[in-house]
């Protein structure tokens, strides 16, 4: 599948702006936050690494040039949105004890932990120093102040999802609502903040803005179901992770909690017994696998997928934004959506 | 030795502030925050606990006092400083795998490293958002950004100055200049920044806040010197730890760094021999305090200690403050550098 063009379209101007504020800082400190982003190696050299989706600030921008006509104005807010995404994920490899990402070492596992939490903390501040960079822009220091509330409630629900997914690896069990719950923290706020900053910097219409939130809450939920429903049906090859994967680390992702609610009490029964061991066998995976599929749980997630996506280009359209966004976000989604990695 | 009149002053509207931002938190995420600050137990429920001195906040809103008249609209950014200066106990706690703080269990010790560094992150937010409802307020939304660039900014030097803190723990030998550089930014910071907001939220005039920052960095050095000083020579009845507690954990503390560049080459090499080893054991511990009398590291942390909190004191006069902010600035002064724990 190819990349999106609104990808593909915004990835420079969102490295040079992201590099614009990083690339000055002296410290050793930074060295590690260029390192996780991909531009230099453990020992500080410049390297070309195949960078992230950049998804997040693509949508910002997108959201800003589709409502304006111009994207540029937003860019401290798209690399505000990118800069919080890598202040989780560095944060996240610590709490998971991930040794790598992309196939590089995780920071942690190079500077040890002490010194990735410093890392993962300081890119967040740099999230936030990025916004300020509107105001220095001549942005209305009103706008800045909203700005700023946003992503910093944005990642209090994120730190509320990432409390909740940690919470969940000691239950054995976790309800549908319960899931709900976490995801819409740890996932769906920050893609729904990412189109409303965008968003914000605008237009100040909240019929707008409300409406662009929903439309990121549903892509959000679409874009999480669909990665929960790769973690363990996604191609090796691919995604890099063995079939079944999330089941080995007993993660509490859709198709498993969907079939806690769906599976009949012998199936749960026995999902409850294999939960309780130590360690997931390979036999016990596959008996996971049969069960998920009694559950339907894999036909449900898509069913899920594509009704949330449905729901997001509905939003979305309802803006009647021009041509080429109405083209381009359906494109995004679709991506996103059917993506197979 | 009585607690000052400005600590005991602000103590209550502090409270009160942090209180009405963090009670209203639903998510069990919050629950880690208000248990570290001492509100409740480990159950949630309320207790009273002798809290920390509150330093930061109350040399906030003496500043603002002291040059306006009034300490009130300088609340927010007075909890503020107490956030961000708890969040980075949480993570220092985290980071040097200490089980206890002030006699009770630290938040990792009960809630596991990964939800503490949650915990510890959305501290750091909270503090951001404390400087935000000044604008709520009606404060102008200029002095609000500048505010949350001032808190920014000194949120990247506390962090560079962890960086450096933990770096040193693998560094054999240490130099006054580079352990200098690690106290500016990991303790200096937060109090000259502490002083400078609230003198920033009462006056514009440069030249008067250029005074009270550099004031609130001799105050700073004074303070974490006296510290050192205690971390080693302190009364082990009223500090909690041992005589000598830091030269056991071999850190990179004033005194050690002094002997280091003042010592003759033999107690070096003993120095070295010593700190090469594992562990430091009794005998080596009485040796190690003998070469620090030799280089006269607590004379002349005493000497540098009292030159810092003298320039402190002239910097504080030369803004002209009313009689009751001078005595109250020479008090606390006072007893910052001559406490005994």
């Amino acid at each position: 599948m190819e990349t999106p063009i609104i990808l593909s379209k915004y990835r420079q101007a969102i490295a040079d702006e992201m590099r614009s504020q990083l690339e000055p800082c002296i410290s050793p400190l930074y060295a590690m936050l260029r390192y996780h982003l991909g531009w230099e190696d453990a020992h500080g050299n410049r390297i070309e690494t195949p960078s992230g989706k950049a998804l997040r600030p693509a949508l910002c921008l997108m959201a800003c040039e589709a409502l304006s006509g111009g994207f540029e104005r937003a860019l401290p807010a798209a690399a505000a949105v990118e800069l919080l995404h890598n202040f989780s994920l560095i944060h996240d490899d610590v709490q998971d004890d991930d040794r790598e990402r992309r196939g590089r070492p995780t920071v942690w596992a190079l500077w040890g932990k002490p010194q990735a939490i410093n890392a993962g903390t300081a890119m967040r501040i740099l999230a936030g120093m990025s916004i300020q960079r509107m105001a220095e822009r001549g942005a209305n220091p009103e706008l800045v102040l909203r700005l700023q509330c946003l992503l910093d409630e944005t990642t209090l629900l994120l730190l509320e999802g990432q409390y909740l997914d940690i919470y969940f690896e000691s239950c054995q069990r976790v309800g549908l609502d319960e899931y709900l719950r976490m995801i819409e923290r740890k996932t769906v706020a920050l893609i729904a903040c990412s189109l409303e900053l965008g968003g914000m910097i605008a237009s100040d219409d909240p019929c707008v803005l409300a409406t662009l939130r929903r439309c990121g809450e549903q892509l959000g939920f679409a874009f999480q179901v669909q990665d929960d429903l790769l973690g363990i049906w996604g191609d090796e090859r691919l995604t890099g992770k063995p079939v079944g994967a999330d089941i080995r680390r007993k993660k509490k992702s859709f198709p498993i909690v969907l079939a806690w609610e769906q599976a009949g009490e012998a199936d749960r029964q026995e999902l409850a017994s294999i939960y309780s061991q130590p360690e997931v066998s390979e036999s016990d995976l596959g008996r996971v696998m049969e069960i998920l599929d009694h559950a339907g749980s894999r036909r449900r997630g898509r069913t899920l997928v594509q009704g949330y996506s449905a729901q997001a280009v509905v939003d979305f359209e309802s803006l009647g934004p021009p041509a080429w966004a109405h083209a381009a976000f359906r494109e995004l989604v679709t991506f996103l959506t059917e993506r197979d990695h």
